[in-house]
C-alpha cells in the first residue's frame, strides 16, 4: 500500500517535472561495453535516470547511451559523427580507456599512450567544435585489488594521468572515476579481492558498481 | 662525355614532356614509414619519379608522398582530410597494414582484424566520396624468409586476404605487393635469409627493395 | 555373428601374443594437454593401444601417457625425473611445442626460440643418459587453415625447423607431425576452415585427429 | 699520502682478517643480468666485497656471482646444479623475477604466476636439500616512478606477494628489495622520473643503485 502510494507520488512528480521542462539538457554518454550495458535494466544510465526522477528533476535531463562493447578511443573517433554530433547534445560524457589498456594484455591490440592522447584530443576538438560541452573520465578498474597488484594497474594509472592532462589542455571537466573507485575499494573490499565488489569479472560492473558509477557521475552532472 | 649527352637527352625529354603535360595526374602515396622513406634519396617514390622521367613521361604524373612512420589504418583515417583530401589527388595509393600486424608482437598495440577492415572501408569511402580513385596494396614483408616461418607470416597472409576482400567490396584496384615480394624472394633469396635481400631490417626497404616496389607499383600506375 | 567370430579371433590373437611377450617395449608419451587427453576414451594413446591389439601385437608394447595440460618444454624438464625416468621406459616420445608458441599470443608467456632449444637439448640428454631412446615430434597445428594464414603459423614453422635440428644434434628419430597434419588438411579441408577437421578448437584433437595422430606415430613406433 | 696510509691500513686489516678466517662463509648470488653486472667494476657484489673489507670482515665472507642476463626462474632451475650446488655454498641469495614479469611485455615470453611459484619452490628444495641455506628477494623495479604508474608495476607487486609466500612456505629469509627501492624512490626521486635515480634504463642499476642494493642486502647478510 505504502509502496503504491510512493510510486504514485514519483509518477506525479515525473509528470509535473516533465511538463515543466521545456528544454531538457541532452547528455550523451560515449563509451564502451560498460556504457552499452549502462542502458540495461540495472545499468548506470538507467539508474541515474531513476535517481534524477526521484529527485523530481526528471524533465531537466535527457540521458542517451552511446556505448559499444570493445571500443577504444579510436573507435569513438570513427563513429563520433553519427553517434554523438548527429544527436546535438549539450553535454558529452566520454568514458573510455579500459580497452585501450586491457587489449594490450588480452589481445595485443591496445593503444599506444601517444596515440591515445592524439585521438582523444582530436575527438574532443571535433565535439567541442560542433557546439557540445565535453566531460571526460579516468578509467575505472581492471581488477579490484587496491594495492596496485592488478596486472594492468601500471598502465591504468599512467593513462589516467594522460587523461587529466587532456582535460586541462582542452578545458574539459574531469570525473576521476579511477580515484573514486579505488577509494571505494579501500573502504569496502576488505579481503582485497580481484572481483565481486563493484564488478562481476574485474571489469564489467555489477548492480552496486553501476549504482556507485551513477552517483559518482551525478556529482558532476548535477551542476549543469 | 657519353653520360653528359645522355643527361642532356633526358633533360630535353623531361622539358618536352612537361611542356606537353597540361594536367598531370596527381597521385598521393598514403602509408607508413616505408612511404615516409619513399621520398628520400633512394626511396620508391623518388625512384619511380626518375623512372617515369626516363620514360619521357615526367609531365604526365605528379607523385606525392604522404607517409608517416608507425602509422596503422586508423592513423590514416585520422589524418586523411589534411594529408589526402586537401591535396585533391586523382589517385590515392594506400599501402598500409604492416604496423597493424607487427605492433601486435612488438608493442601489443596492433589492430584487430575486424577493426582493420572497418577502418579501411571507412577510409576508402571518405576518399572515394571526395572524388579520388583509390588503389590499395597488400602488405609486403616482416621477415624475408619465403617458407612462411617469419613470426608474423600467419597474420600477414590473413590481413592480405582481408585487403583483397576490401578491394572487391569497394571496387578498388589491388596491387598484391605481398605476392610480388614473396615471388621475388623465392627466386632471389637462395639462403632463405630474414633480411638483406629487399630490406635492411626485415621490414624497411633497401635500395633494391625500393626499386622493386617502384617497378611493381608502376605496372598498375602506368595504366592511368 | 560374423562380428562375434572376428572378436573371438582378435581375442585369441591377443591372448597368444600376450603370452609370447615376455618383455613388452615400454613407451612413455611425454607432452601437453593433447597427450593428457590421449589416454581418454578416444585419445590417441587409447586408439593406438586398440590398433596394436587388433594387429595381434598387444603384448609387445606398453603405452604410458605422461601429458599435462599447458605444459611447455621447461615444464617437461621440471618433471622428467618423476614422470619419465622413474618409469624406466625403453622409448620416450616427446611431443611438445604448441604451448611454447601459442602462449606467446594467448598469455604472453611463450618460450623464446633459443631457450626452447636449450631446454629441449638438456631434456633429451637427461633422458638418453638414463638409458631410454628418445623420439621427438614437430608440433601439429594452432588453426587448421592450410595456406599459412593461421596467426601462429610463422612460429610453428620456425619451431618445427628448430626441432628438426635438435633431432639431428641428438641423433633422435623425428616424427614430423606438422607436415603430416598439413598434408592431411590440404587433402581434406576443402573449405580451408580453422577448426573442425582434426581439431575441435584449432588445437585440441577430435576423434579423427586422435586417430590420424595414432596412425602417424605408429609408422615410426612399429619399427621398434 | 693520507690515501696511501689508509690503503695500507685496509690492506693490513684484510690480511689479518683473512689469516684469521679459516672457513669463510661462501655466498652465491644467483640471478639475472643485474647479478651478472654485479661482479663488474661498480657492481653490487664488487661494492659489497669492498664494503666488507673496509669493515675488516674481508676474510669472513666469500662472495660469488652467478648471474646470467635474461634469466628467469626456470633458467635458474636449469643451471642450478652446475652454477650453485657444485660450488657448495653455505648461503644462496636468489634474486630473480624481473624478466619473468618484464618479458611478458617485451617479448611475450614471461612466466605465468603459477609456474613461477612452482619452479621457485622446486629450485629452493633442490638447493636446501644440497645443504645450503636459501635467502630470496623480491624484484626491484621496471621503471622508477613511485606512484605505481610504471607499466609492469601491477605484476611486480603481485609477484612480490608470491615471493613472500614462497619464503614462508620454505622457511627462507626474505630481502624485500622492492619495498626498499620504492621507499628510496619516494624520498629521492622528487620528479617521479622513470629512470636515472637508481637505474640507467628503468631496470639495470647505475652505481648508486648497485651501492644501495649492496647496502640493503648487507643488512641481512651481516647476520650470518
Amino acid at each position: 500500500m505504502k509502496t503504491k502510494l510512493t510510486s504514485l507520488v514519483i509518477l506525479l512528480t515525473l509528470c509535473i517535472s516533465s511538463f515543466k521542462a521545456e528544454n531538457p539538457i541532452r547528455i550523451v554518454f560515449f563509451g564502451d561495453s560498460i556504457t552499452q550495458a549502462g542502458v540495461g535494466p540495472t545499468g548506470y544510465i538507467t539508474q541515474m535516470t531513476k535517481m534524477i526522477a526521484e529527485k523530481g528533476l526528471g524533465g531537466k535531463y535527457e540521458l542517451i547511451g552511446a556505448g559499444i562493447g570493445g571500443n577504444k578511443i579510436y573507435d569513438l573517433y570513427l563513429r563520433h559523427e553519427d553517434d554523438v554530433i548527429a544527436k546535438k547534445p549539450q553535454i558529452v560524457i566520454i568514458y573510455i580507456g579500459i580497452n585501450d589498456v586491457w587489449h594490450k594484455t588480452s589481445s595485443r591490440t591496445g593503444t599506444d599512450a601517444d596515440k591515445f592522447e592524439r585521438f582523444y584530443n582530436a575527438l574532443i576538438k571535433k565535439i567541442q567544435n560542433s557546439g557540445s560541452q565535453v566531460v571526460i573520465c579516468t578509467p575505472t578498474v581492471i581488477g579490484e585489488k587496491h594495492d596496485n597488484s592488478n596486472e594492468n594497474d601500471g598502465d591504468l594509472n599512467a593513462y589516467s594521468a594522460i587523461i587529466k592532462k587532456i582535460a586541462e589542455t582542452n578545458a574539459c571537466k574531469l570525473i576521476d572515476l579511477r580515484k573514486a573507485f579505488m577509494d571505494y575499494e579501500v573502504k569496502n573490499n576488505v579481503e582485497n579481492k580481484a572481483s565481486g565488489i563493484l564488478t562481476t569479472d574485474r571489469v564489467h560492473l555489477n548492480e552496486a558498481g553501476n549504482k556507485f558509477l551513477a552517483e559518482t557521475m551525478w556529482e558532476t552532472i548535477k551542476n549543469f
